[in-house]
C-alpha cells in the first residue's frame, strides 16, 4: 500500500511545458517519470508500476508462446560487433575501457544472441527456437525528443528465432503476429493496432512488419487499402507512381498517423553466416544454413504510446491491468483514517493494490486528491468521509460508471 | 513448462576449467550462465530463473519494509558526477557521445538519486524516506574474475534513505539490518551470515557494516570476538596492536573467510550538501541539513555466493524458493510421455513449475537425466517409467528424503 502522507513523489502543481506531446507533460506532472537528460528518463514509483505491468503482460504472452527468457549482457566487446561489420555506427555507443579495449552498451542484440546460440544450437532437434529478454538498450541519438517515444536509453523486449529453412521461418513469423496482437489487445490498444508492411531497411530484404497504433501525434504515416484493408508504411509508397496495395493492387486508400509499438524482421542469414552457426541434421550431416528472425517491442516506448492513447483532460485513464493501482482511497477527516486503513487492508487481502490518500491539512482537500487520482488514472476511486459514513459506508466511483455508496 | 526435447540450452558434457572457484564451473557446465568476456555474463534461461527468484525475494522484503521502488537511468550526464567530484574515477566508465558530451553508465547511484530526491523532498513530512531500485551497474575493472562475484556488469539492489537528523538515521539504519537478515534467512544463508563492522573507506566516516557469508573461498577475513560474538572486517584490525573487539574490548578472537553479500553505509551529508537538498520544517523554516544512508545487495553476486554455498558434488542444491523449477520429471520410454505430460500439467495447475525431461534416444538414459536434475538443483525429482507404472504410479525423490512411489 502506498500511503501518500509519507510518499515524497507528489504530483507537480503545473504541467511542465514540453513541446512535443501533451502526454509527456502529464507523465512529468504526475511524477511518473523524470528526465535526467534529453532521452533518458527515471521511472519514479508510480510510473515504474505502470512500466512493470506492461512488461509483465509482454512477458506472459512470450512465455505462453513457449519462447525462452534469458538476460543478455549490456556490455559487449568490440570483437563481437566486428563479426557482422557493425562496430562503426555512430548511433551505437563505444565505451573505452582499460588499455585499448573498447566495449559497446548494446543498442540491439543480434550479434550477442547469435554468438550465444552458436554454442547451443547443435542438432536439428534444437530448431526452431525462440529466445528473448527484456532489458535496457542504448542509442547515441543526436537529438532525442518525444518523451518516452524515442530515447537514448529505453526498455526493450527483443526476441530472436532460428530456423532450418525459410518455410519454417515463415510459419513461425506468422505465429508471432498473433502473439503480438494478443499483447496489444490485452493492453487495450487492439482496436487501433494495425500490422503494416514496412521497409526492412539495412536489416531485412524480405519480411518486415510494423505494429502501428493509430494516434494523432504518430510519427509514421500508414496507407490503408480501402479494398482489402492491408496497411503499409509510407516508406513503401512510390513517390512518383503513388499508392498501390501490395496485397490486391488496388489504388484506393486512406491514410492516418500512427506510432510504432512493435516490429518484426526477417534477418535471413545476415548474422548466422558470419557467426558460422551450424547443426547436425537427421542424417548426422553438418548443415550451415540457419534462418533467423527478430521481434521487438519497445516496452518504455509502449508506455509513452499508451499514455498518449489513454490521455484524458486531466490524466491518463490507464486500463485496469496497467494502472498504478486498483483502488485510490480518499480519506476526508483525520477521524476516518482508521476506517480507511481497514478498508485498504481488506482490499489488499483480495489481491488488489491500493493508494491511500491519507494526506491531511488545508492543502489537501477533495479537489487535490480527486485530481491526483485522475492524473494517475486509478480505475476505482473510493471516498470515505463523515458524509459517506453517515450514509452507511463509502462512495465508490468505477471508471465510466456513476458514484455508488457501498455499505460497510 | 520447459520441455527439454526442444530446449537448446543443454548442460555441457564437462565442466569448463575455471581457476577461481568450482561453483563458477558448475554454473557454466549447467548452462546457467555464459561468459561474453571477463566480468560480463549472460544469464541463460535456467540461470535467469534463479536470478529472478533471488531478485524477487529481495524486492518483497524491501516492499514489506515500505521502501519505494523506482528505476533510475543507467546513462547519466557528466555534470551530475561533477557535483560531488566523482567524474574522474578510472573504475567508472566514461561514454563519449555526440559533440563533446560525455555520459557515464552508472557504477552506483548516489548522485542520481540525490538529484531526484532534491526535487521531491520538500517538507519534513517527506522524511524519513527510503527508495531503491534493482538494476545493472557497471565497473571498469582492470582484472575482472571470480565468476559472478566480481564483475564489470552486475545486477544490484541499491537503496538510499534520507533523514532529518542523525538520531532518525541511526534508528533507520538499525532497522535495515533486520530487513537484510530476513532476506538472507529466506535465501537459506541465515545460519552463516554475519554482520561485520567495516571500514567505510572514502564513502563513510561513521557507520558501515558488511553482511558476510562464511565461505571457504571468501575473499574477506572476518574477526569474531569469542567473548561477545561481534564481528569486524580485518581492515579494522590494527596490524601492530592486533585484534581488540570494538564492542567489548576483548582480545580473544577467531577468524574465518567470508564473502560479502550486502553492505550498508552512513553517507552523512556527503551528497545532500553539494546537491543542496533542503526542506521546510514544522515552523515553515527552511532546513538544509539532510542525513543520508545507502544500502546495497549485489543480486547477481548473491547468486554466485549461493552457488558456492549450496554446491554439492555434482550440482547446486538450491533452496526451494530459488531453484530453477519445483519439479523435474524424468520420462523413460516414449510410451509414457503422455502420462508424464498430464502429471506436469497437474503440477502446474497447483502453481508449481516443472522441467519435463522428455528427451529420448540412446544418449538420454536415466544417468544423463538424473545428472542434469542434480546439476540444476531441482528439489523434487520424479521418474515415470514402465517399472514405476507397474508399481502403480511414479517415483518421487524429494531432496534429503528417500524415493517413494506415489500412486497415480
Amino acid at each position: 500500500m502506498i500511503k501518500l502522507s509519507n510518499f515524497p513523489f507528489s504530483t507537480l502543481k503545473t504541467a511542465p511545458k514540453v513541446s512535443e506531446n501533451r502526454s509527456t507533460s502529464l507523465l512529468l506532472q504526475g511524477s511518473y517519470i523524470r528526465q535526467v537528460m534529453a532521452g533518458a528518463y527515471e521511472f519514479l514509483p508510480i510510473g515504474y508500476r505502470v512500466l512493470k505491468n506492461i512488461e509483465n503482460i509482454v512477458r506472459e504472452e512470450m512465455d505462453r508462446a513457449g519462447y525462452h527468457e534469458m538476460l543478455m549482457t549490456i556490455l559487449t566487446p568490440r570483437e563481437l560487433w566486428e563479426v557482422a561489420d557493425r562496430w562503426e555506427i555512430p548511433e551505437y555507443f563505444k565505451v573505452p575501457a582499460w588499455g585499448n579495449s573498447e566495449y559497446r552498451i548494446s543498442p540491439t542484440n543480434e550479434e550477442n544472441v547469435t554468438n550465444i546460440m552458436n554454442e547451443f544450437i547443435q542438432s536439428y532437434k534444437d530448431l526452431p527456437t525462440c529466445v528473448y529478454h527484456i532489458q535496457k538498450k542504448f542509442r547515441n541519438e543526436k537529438r532525442a525528443k518525444s518523451g518516452l517515444l524515442r530515447g537514448r536509453e529505453f526498455l526493450m523486449k527483443d526476441a530472436y528465432s532460428f530456423h532450418r529453412d525459410i518455410e519454417d521461418f515463415d510459419r513461425f513469423y506468422e505465429s508471432v503476429k498473433d502473439v503480438y496482437l494478443r499483447i496489444f489487445d490485452r493492453l487495450g490498444l487492439g482496436a487501433d493496432t494495425y500490422i503494416a508492411d514496412a521497409d526492412g531497411g539495412a536489416i531485412s530484404d524480405k519480411n518486415s512488419h510494423e505494429f502501428q497504433v493509430k494516434l494523432e501525434i504518430g510519427e509514421d504515416t500508414i496507407y490503408k487499402c480501402k479494398k482489402c484493408g492491408a496497411c503499409q508504411n509510407d516508406e513503401l509508397v512510390d513517390e512518383e507512381k503513388g499508392f498501390e496495395c501490395i496485397e490486391c493492387t488496388s489504388k484506393d486508400f486512406e491514410t492516418f498517423a500512427a506510432s510504432e509499438v512493435g516490429n518484426i524482421f526477417h534477418l535471413g542469414t545476415k548474422y548466422t553466416k558470419p557467426f558460422g552457426i551450424s547443426y547436425l541434421d537427421e542424417n548426422n550431416k553438418m548443415v550451415n544454413h540457419v534462418e533467423m528472425g527478430c521481434y521487438g517491442i519497445g516496452v518504455s516506448r509502449l508506455m509513452g504510446v499508451m499514455a498518449e492513447y489513454f490521455m484524458r483532460d486531466k490524466g491518463i485513464a490507464w486500463p485496469e491491468n496497467v494502472a498504478p493501482a486498483d483502488y485510490y482511497i480518499i480519506v476526508l477527516g483525520e477521524e476516518n483514517l482508521e476506517k480507511a486503513e481497514e478498508l485498504a487492508l481488506d482490499l489488499e487481502k483480495t489481491g488488489k493494490s491500493v493508494i491511500l490518500d491519507d494526506r491531511m491539512g488545508k492543502k489537501f482537500g477533495f479537489g487535490q486528491k480527486a485530481g491526483d487520482c485522475e492524473l494517475w488514472g486509478i480505475p476505482n476511486r473510493i471516498v470515505i468521509s463523515k458524509k459517506t459514513l453517515e450514509q452507511g459506508g463509502y462512495e465508490i466511483l468505477r471508471r465510466g460508471e456513476k458514484e455508488l455508496i457501498v455499505k460497510i
